[in-house]
């Protein structure tokens, strides 16, 4: 697709540098007059096809040159797909003001302490209309799997814009706070222009349960433990703790929370009110394991599988403090994001190996998503009446069903526009049509640097981690080409046979008395030849494809 | 655990070789008086920590003394984790009677003849009985998701056993094969002391649908379809693909087969006349792509996103002749098997991607397990009435779920014995009793050797394939120690980043004129001098950990 054009005065330009097309990252940058305006800047979680890498970016480079352009950065809510990527942002420009609820911030807030940043952070409350530069910005209360999240209204010359981030349409949540319906059917009747909203369930059918339904059945089995009981959970997600610790209080159990981020983030929730602990309920896990087992619930992060996690560790019987026994009872009480499957399951078996009855959600209505379904959708689009929709948070076939749902509410085709990481949206005269396309890439962090993990470095670990490699070391005289020693040859990842390579020596021996013969003395040609027969060689003998590493050197 | 006793006279002993906290590589052996019966030789598929691993055997190993002394393999069905493994069991003697139904043994002389294999076949039928050596055998119709699968009930002095391989209890299953609970229920009147029962979905409550009860949902999508549909199946899912075949007959498609087990097993299945094919409706793939679009039905392999597979390269364009188009159809009449989620997904987003709508199991029911649910399981011990039970078919999840059915009907709990791959169960005076335990190991087959990778290997390959390696070899003089030349440095799977590793060299350089200043010549001492100084440079520059190998040699 051809690079965009300038953008012309009066219109709006909207380009995702991440989370369309993919489950992560999220960030919509706004242009309008030469001024910007960010949403969201999260992190993906890197995949199989991604080993080694610990977070993937949105590409920022994309905006490196005009970071004196940006008005703010407005966060919907505090999960690390939406603020993760902040402090890479903030490292770039360190005062860029960043607007969103309380929570979200609070959240910022420990982040950054951590990465040793102290961002200039803006409270704002749902229902407020506030003027950033020359955006007019009006924020609404949104029900998501996490308190505070907001939708955000875009009023701008060239047209409004309303981007939802995360939201679903849970009729009775806990805290009484609704998606606002009534706010989205204003803005809709004054005239949305452009629909940026969050694709995730768009292909389930119906409707997302409430959550108010989960308290009841996590107690059923809280009710029914005779020892202790383990519940894990995403570390953001307030609602579910609080009926947690409301079960505990009705069972007389005391809780610890375990896991640093399950710490840390309750920790801010009773601070902001968010989460209402009654006294003497929660104490420190040294106190609460000194109780009788059917007096301890613990709530914990590792809900996902991850090897190092709390959870993992206990179902390997490697927990320095939580020993579990035949008859514990572990409940996940959340959702197997796609690709931790094989993690949750190692889990999960380990638990029921030495006995412990785990309660997942393939089992029992243990979790409800925080993603409206397709049913839910349908209501976004019949308040809001957007003239054009962007769907955005999903990948292809979410993206697809969002479509599908806009059109069958009425949407023009030509009016939803599909619009992966890159591609330049302008909005002009009440129109959101494809400009052109900027080329958006995968930053990788791994370790403590970004960026320099590439693709070939990622292919190169594909071969490594499959085969492993096989070195094969030479020293020749730099004016005869005459092997000055017997090669040395070694393999990792290759076999555990200590003899595997024996039979590798003498044919290099044997070209390396032919490159001799042939007069070649340049290393890289000679690398070259043993690269090729000991390449041949494993193909023909083993069927494999380690990565073949010759070194040459002259002396 | 210690070593097995010897078997004394007059009891049954049953270890499995794999199979049991596992789905896959099923192998249980039976003996009494010296002789053996072998149930199943299945191979179990390779996961995330086993990279590189083409297959996974039972532990062959632990019967290799005492091949003589089998009298039979029994094979329940067709599928790869029962009969895979069977080659290697053959290339350690070659005329094992294998005895089974008519379509397992077909497979098995496919397999058998890629592998250049002659095995000794002997068919036999359901409610056929059969003295084999001195065990005395009798067959039962079982319905799976493969034609002609069967369990096998075995009468020994000691005792006597029912393992059901496979099985579920479809009451209206297309072939009208029932599995034979009546006669189930006549050996449990006789007695059955030992129950052997597939325990995949001993977790899910309730029964599995009908098989008959896919077609007309998988015909109304083919109905409203108006240019090309592909649906994807296991390749030996018989019925699921006479469905396909009567709903392309009644809409005018042609079918073609695509893949190459699809192919070879439809022909195999159609000459046993377990399928029923119309004439001219099957053709050529060149001939069937030469009609129009809506007249073309495609049956293909590849439903659990294996990237080499037709449908994957389908969907991202590389199939040589298949060139999908938008509003192309593609079913995925199949479930996604733990583990695969994410390349399955990959292909679905691809064909999303392009525009085809893509039905799967998640969005409509298209696919039904092949193994019984709780309810099922429940019907079963009632029929049976087992003395003992070992819960096979599973991993520790399903044995625990299948353990509780087993109690809650009545068996006691006692007498419910879980018995992971390598525990030896004795059969004496009709209690099953652990007695022993013997080490199953993971033999790994990569490429075309078997054994050769073990933990060493695999522990290197998830090294390099998170972090990739940093090679620097040196030459010193044998004598002096001196560096004859300077170090050379690479990494791979490291960094993309051409300079990555240009501040090693003058680490490395220091520390081999210290080594020299030591007066240190040996090349083992250098060599770990260098690992040290560069592992610590690289953890301290990057927080990464490659794995680090030098490489020193004396001239």
């Amino acid at each position: 697709m051809e690079p965009p054009p300038p953008l012309r005065r009066g219109a709006l330009r909207v380009v995702a540098l991440g989370g369309i097309t993919e489950i992560g990252r999220n960030m919509t940058v706004y242009e309008y007059e030469g001024r910007l305006l960010v949403v969201d800047c999260g992190v993906l979680f890197p995949e199989d096809l991604q080993p080694g890498v610990d977070l993937i970016l949105p590409d920022l480079r994309l905006i490196e040159d005009r970071l004196d352009d940006i008005d703010a950065v407005v966060i919907t809510h505090g999960h690390e797909d939406h603020i993760g990527a902040l402090p890479w942002l903030l490292r770039l420009r360190s005062d860029i003001p960043i607007i969103g609820a309380r929570f979200s911030l609070a959240l910022i807030a420990a982040k950054s302490k951590e990465h040793r940043l102290t961002p200039k952070l803006e409270v704002v409350a749902e229902g407020e209309r506030r003027r950033v530069g020359s955006w007019d910005l009006q924020f609404y209360a949104v029900n998501h799997s996490i308190p505070d999240a907001l939708a955000v209204g875009i009023r701008t010359p060239a047209g409004t814009v309303l981007h939802t981030g995360d939201i679903k349409l849970d009729q009775l949540p806990l805290d009484g706070r609704l998606t606002d319906l009534a706010g989205f059917g204003q803005l809709g009747a004054e005239g949305v222009d452009l629909f940026c909203v969050d694709s995730t369930n768009a292909e389930v059918p119906g409707f997302v349960a409430p959550e108010r339904e989960i308290g009841p059945v996590m107690d059923s089995y809280i009710a029914k433990a005779n020892q202790r009981v383990i519940v894990a959970s995403f570390a953001s997600h307030v609602h579910r703790v609080q009926q947690m610790l409301d079960s505990a209080q009705a069972h007389g159990r005391k809780v610890a929370f375990v896991g640093r981020s399950m710490v840390r983030n309750m920790q801010i929730a009773q601070e902001l009110g968010l989460l209402t602990v009654p006294d003497g309920l929660v104490r420190s896990l040294d106190k609460v394991l000194d109780l009788p087992p059917n007096k301890v619930l613990l709530i914990s992060t590792g809900s996902q599988g991850e090897p190092l996690s709390a959870l993992s560790r206990m179902s390997r019987g490697e927990h320095r403090q939580v020993n579990l026994q035949e008859g514990d009872t572990v409940i996940l009480a959340s959702s197997m994001i796609p690709g931790n499957e094989t993690s949750v399951f190692t889990v999960i078996n380990e638990l029921s190996r030495i006995g412990v009855t785990v309660v997942h959600q393939g089992l029992a209505k243990v979790h409800v998503s925080g993603h409206a379904s397709a049913g839910e959708l349908l209501f976004l689009y019949n308040a809001v009446r957007p003239r054009n929709v962007i769907p955005v948070h999903g990948e292809w076939r979410h993206l697809r069903a969002q479509a599908k749902l806009a059109m069958a509410t009425g949407v023009p085709p030509e009016r939803v526009v599909q619009a992966p990481n890159g591609t330049v949206v302008d909005l002009v005269d009440g129109k959101a049509r494809v400009v052109g396309h900027i080329e958006v890439g995968m930053v990788y962090v791994d370790g403590n640097a970004v960026g320099d993990v590439g693709d070939s470095t990622l292919s190169d670990r594909l071969i490594l981690g499959e085969d492993g490699f096989i070195a094969i070391t030479v020293v020749i005289d730099s004016h005869t080409g005459r092997a000055v020693a017997s090669p040395t040859i070694s393999g990792r990842g290759f076999s555990d046979d200590p003899k595997a390579l024996d039979a590798v020596v003498p044919l290099v021996e044997a070209e390396l008395a032919q490159t001799e013969a042939d007069g070649i003395t340049d290393t890289h040609r000679v690398a070259q030849a043993v690269r090729r027969v000991v390449g041949r060689w494993v193909g023909d003998t083993y069927r494999r494809r380690p990565m073949i590493v010759p070194t040459v050197l002259a002396v």
